[in-house]
């Protein structure tokens, strides 16, 4: 990988060699396990003048490129924080972090703690009362501890484990044991076996054994039916090329420019926004998820995890691959991250992007002379996926012609299961499966939107209609108006099906409408988190207590439920929760936008063995923004540029037909 | 045409020239003014056992074919409801109407009103005190008149004036005139002309004159920029052909199975849809739309308009034109209403059918071997956009390959536009150019499903996530459950962020989660009718006032706000309200469900002067109907079938590039 251009550029592989070198040399009688190597980026009082001057073309001196780095002294719970400055080939600073403060879990430490656990005497033995039959494997899969005391213990991990059958594929899901290992990450060593609960209550089992029942696999070569026949090929193709350009990491599109980023924890950033020249945002990105479960009896009282935090959305990222995640003409963005031993490790193609067609940009037709004005509309998509253990998570960011951003962001993968006794349902969980559950939970991801709407200093504001009073000025009683709130202090917002939130900028007015320059947040008004607010699971992720906070902007305040979310605790803990509290003045102001999308999860048997994709989106719009619609100067839409084809009855009458290629060019006259 | 086939089939040219020569003949002395000539379903008690019987390959006999006719005598009030068995060439029977139901706006009689009133000599009087200038026209929309008091007068008509640039594409809606002609629709008469108030209140300005200001164009032959040139095309083909077949009206694709049906009212309608032969929907329509203004000042507080009942959707359906309304390999369906002489008029390409790729259907990586396992998802749409006056509306199912049915309603068109004085804006309205305000509006659609949730007796439920009460059987305060509400009466139902709709079969228990299989509707909660509900807007849009609703079966009740929409007298007429305060009993039986669906416009600069498509989607999704994902046995996407192509750096250096086709077969190994 070539030599980094742009102080936004991620880490490359020298860089994270020479990162974690430099760091072993000031510890030569230790050994570390790396948990952390990324850029750090600059502060934003530096790097926002460095982007506008880039932008404007005006030469910039280059800003110090430092990196972050976080470390445990291998087997030990002493933690570290680094600065290293790369340009001066300097540790900068080294902070020792207190105890309560816990690294999230990584890759290599898992497969180790796996190992360990299976190989656990007391787990073989408890594999054994259970009678699991020989030709039967065992899967450890690895949950973080999480929380439901004040205990402030060393860093455990929840092992959860499942009957295996022989094809590698086989869905493990489908026979989850009754029994839970705890482990010490650092030591390896057995805290407890718990037994899970799997009657009507927590009333504990402690005698169930092996009881077969069919698979229900997701593997195809693991099908008892038959693959469809019938579904033909859907090719996308772009004969005179793709629409974007791209260096390095700056991307242009259809008045669209921007930065895009990637780092072990938040996986894609979108950095710098503009359209069409005009300042929109400064950073985009996923601070933060939390998926909760709904099962009230120990220990999935306390099921629960940061797949952000704990785990990193970088470090899960999938390799997508051609034709198989992504559909047509396709430009690949690979990475690299940072293992526990500070070796570079490939994340290669970890964000996909590609134009697609999305239906029908604008549409008029004159009635009169039947002339039709049309438009389709193309849209820019940038994905990746990741892995968290049973999950995938798609997210998304469509970019479209009318300078609309929508974050999307897909649930699929296998749902999390639980031992059932037979004849057994809970009300707080579907069964799936004989002796499978699936129990409720949510998933609340935390939008982080730093926006910069035609400058720095803007407002964040609620905007509701609500109905006229039915008076002289409303003698029929069906007027309405709108009613703005200022948030000019941090705080929580929550949503109504009457309110839109909107940033805005009170110093750049609207030519026609008279009113500031905005960008609306359209997302539906959802049910946040169903756990107590005062629940270890509502204090530790107070930001899915509400869908919408504002905050002013501080360099050290990215990720909603602080730092550090391994077992966090609260009161140690600066999240979200703590910097809205502090009422900070955030009217016209360099503010922090944070919206909390929360998908309540009730599984239905058609989300298992695998599920069908679920999507949330979320709409950033320019709300007043433009004097008229952007997407105006998009050519008209024609057949002789589009290329389809009239699919005729003769080839339809049975599904097997070959295409027709009536190609004609059709007069846009009606 | 050939001759109908299937009871369900839409009427022939020559049906309808069979229809207005029957009743034509039976009124030898009279013009007869046709509004309606449109096929009469079969009751549901006969067409619901032939359609089982044809599904399942048992012989049917035919079902008698019978038509429905509404005219007047040409130029007067009297109007008849007729009824027409086709097969024994008959006039079942002819009702005349009490003079309070008003037929709906015709093609013919609205542009005979348009040179009516552009002729008249007082409009020709006030246009002249406006000094309009000599080289632009005026152009003359019409609306209902809409309702505002007790009177039963005659069918009127609001006529809305524009000044028109030379250009046949020059865009009317950006110089309102404020006056508004209102005539008699059968007699042509002047009744009245109404001052608008261009004020910040409703104080009449009469001396307002024409004043120039810069015109805001959509059409591509009127803008000052020029149209962007790096927009690459982007092509879709299916060089195997497609994978849906259609007999006549029947289509089958993916296990999905059902009728596409065609009236002059609802337009699209689907019938009879089931999925891998279960059924699933008998009947699923677009009932009703409304589109209600927030100006409260007179005339507008009475600005409104019912496009379905007032116009008909099938009326005002456009000609979809290969490549521009529809991208890809295309089926086109054409259909022929009536004109007002009775005479047939071909509705051309008004439906198009194809496929799309929506993103990946379902995924799961096994990171313990990096074995990928993962589906596209691909999905049938069928779409028809109608045009109604100034506004666009694009109606689509969506069917997916794991049971959903989507159904997406975009807004595009050109917003309604009211003037305004210099320097002066109002707070129920948005200045989207100098002298032109757009009012807030609502548009409120009504979603029928009659659903045969495998079977005809079926339940509509509410189904909420509640948090469990903390206490010892949730000592930690995490968790939660379903809570379940039977609508056991016909009802309305509203919203909540933690709610889903479900519509159940008891009768059929899903074999592992127990519970009786279901379909959930999935719909944002959204602001309802800002509207009072005592309004005239409220009263005679009922079905406006709540977002859910179920009543039980009747063959005559399928139109949310009564058959006559125009002028429609609340006290008068049978609506949706009307059917659910009756209380039947809705629990296992032969339900309907009607979803409002309501977008509350507050009108952006960027919605002008034409407005990029805002979308709607409600998504009808199984729920425990399966027992496990229906999309297992979609073939695994990979590179060979898609044939993607990978973009290297080098093509992308500048806009312009050629593609590379590097379309090698990725190992799925990561």
């Amino acid at each position: 990988m070539s030599s980094p251009k742009h102080p936004l550029d991620p880490l490359t592989a020298s860089e994270i060699v020479q990162i974690s070198s430099l760091l072993k040399d000031k510890s030569p009688n230790q050994k570390l396990h790396f948990k952390v190597i990324s850029i750090a980026e600059p502060p934003k009082n530096l790097l926002r003048n460095f982007l506008i001057d880039e932008r404007n073309g005006r030469s910039v001196p280059p800003l110090p490129r430092r990196a972050t780095a976080l470390y445990y002294l291998r087997g030990m719970s002493d933690m570290f924080l680094s600065t290293i400055d790369l340009d001066r080939n300097d540790v900068v600073d080294v902070k020792q972090m207190e105890g309560h403060f816990h690294g999230q879990a990584d890759v290599n430490e898992i497969l180790e703690i796996r190992e360990a656990c299976l190989k656990h005497p007391k787990v073989v033995e408890a594999i054994e009362k259970y009678k699991l039959p020989g030709h039967l494997k065992v899967a450890c899969d690895t949950w973080p501890y999480g929380r439901d005391s004040d205990d402030h213990h060393p860093r455990y991990v929840q092992c959860y484990l499942f009957g295996k059958g022989k094809h590698p594929g086989s869905n493990h899901y489908d026979l989850p044991l009754p029994f839970s290992p705890i482990l010490h990450m650092a030591t390896k060593e057995l805290i407890d076996i718990i037994r899970l609960p799997t009657g009507p209550s927590s009333e504990l089992n402690h005698h169930a054994v092996y009881e077969p029942h069919p698979t229900k696999e997701y593997h195809h070569d693991l099908q008892a039916q038959p693959a469809r026949t019938d579904l033909k090929p859907l090719l996308v193709h772009q004969p005179q090329g793709v629409s974007f350009s791209v260096d390095g990491h700056l991307i242009h599109w259809q008045k669209w420019r921007f930065r895009l980023g990637f780092n072990w924890r938040e996986g894609m950033v979108l950095h710098d926004v503009t359209y069409d020249g005009r300042e929109l945002f400064y950073r985009l990105s996923l601070s933060e998820m939390f998926v909760p479960y709904g099962d009230p009896r120990m220990p999935y009282s306390r099921k629960s995890v940061f797949d952000v935090g704990d785990i990193g959305a970088g470090v899960a990222a999938n390799n997508l691959a051609l034709g198989c995640d992504c559909l047509g003409a396709i430009k690949y963005f690979s990475f690299v991250i940072a293992d526990s031993q500070g070796n570079p490790v490939e994340k290669p193609n970890a964000i996909c992007m590609h134009e697609i067609d999305d239906g029908i940009g604008w549409k008029h037709t004159n009635t009169r002379t039947n002339d039709v004005s049309i438009t389709r509309s193309r849209v820019l998509m940038l994905q990746t996926i990741i892995t968290v253990g049973n999950y995938e998570y798609i997210f998304m960011w469509h970019l479209d012609q009318a300078a609309g951003l929508h974050y999307k962001i897909q649930a699929t993968g296998i749902l999390s299961t639980a031992p059932i006794d037979p004849g057994v349902t809970v009300p707080f969980g579907t069964n799936v499966n004989e002796g499978v559950m699936a129990p409720f939970h949510q998933h609340v991801f935390s939008l982080r939107i730093d926006p910069c709407i035609e400058g720095d200093n803007n407002t964040f504001i609620e905007e509701d209609s609500v109905p006229m009073p039915w008076d002289d000025s409303n003698p029929y009683g069906v007027g309405y108006i709108t009613d703005k709130r200022v948030l000019s202090k941090s705080t929580a917002s929550d949503s109504a099906p009457n309110r839109v939130h909107k940033i805005i900028n009170t110093s750049s007015i609207n030519k026609s409408s008279q009113k500031p320059v905005a960008y609306a947040i359209h997302s539906p008004a959802k049910q946040m988190l169903l756990a107590h607010p005062k629940s270890w699971h509502g204090r530790r992720a107070k930001y899915a207590l509400h869908p919408f906070w504002v905050t002013a902007y501080h360099d050290t305040e990215l990720f909603a439920a602080g730092d550090y979310t391994y077992q966090s605790h609260p009161d140690f803990t600066s999240d979200l929760g703590t910097w809205a509290a502090r009422g900070d003045n955030t009217e016209n102001k360099d503010i922090v936008v944070w919206h909390s999308i929360c998908l309540t999860h009730n599984p239905r048997t058609e989300d298992y063995p695998v599920m069908p994709c679920d999507t949330m989106t979320v709409s950033l719009k320019p709300s007043g923004f433009f004097d008229q619609n952007p997407a105006l100067d998009v050519p008209q839409s024609t057949q002789k540029d589009n290329g389809s084809t009239e699919i005729k009855d003769e080839a339809l009458t049975a599904a097997v037909g070959g295409c027709t290629s009536n190609c004609g060019t059709r007069d846009s006259k009606l």
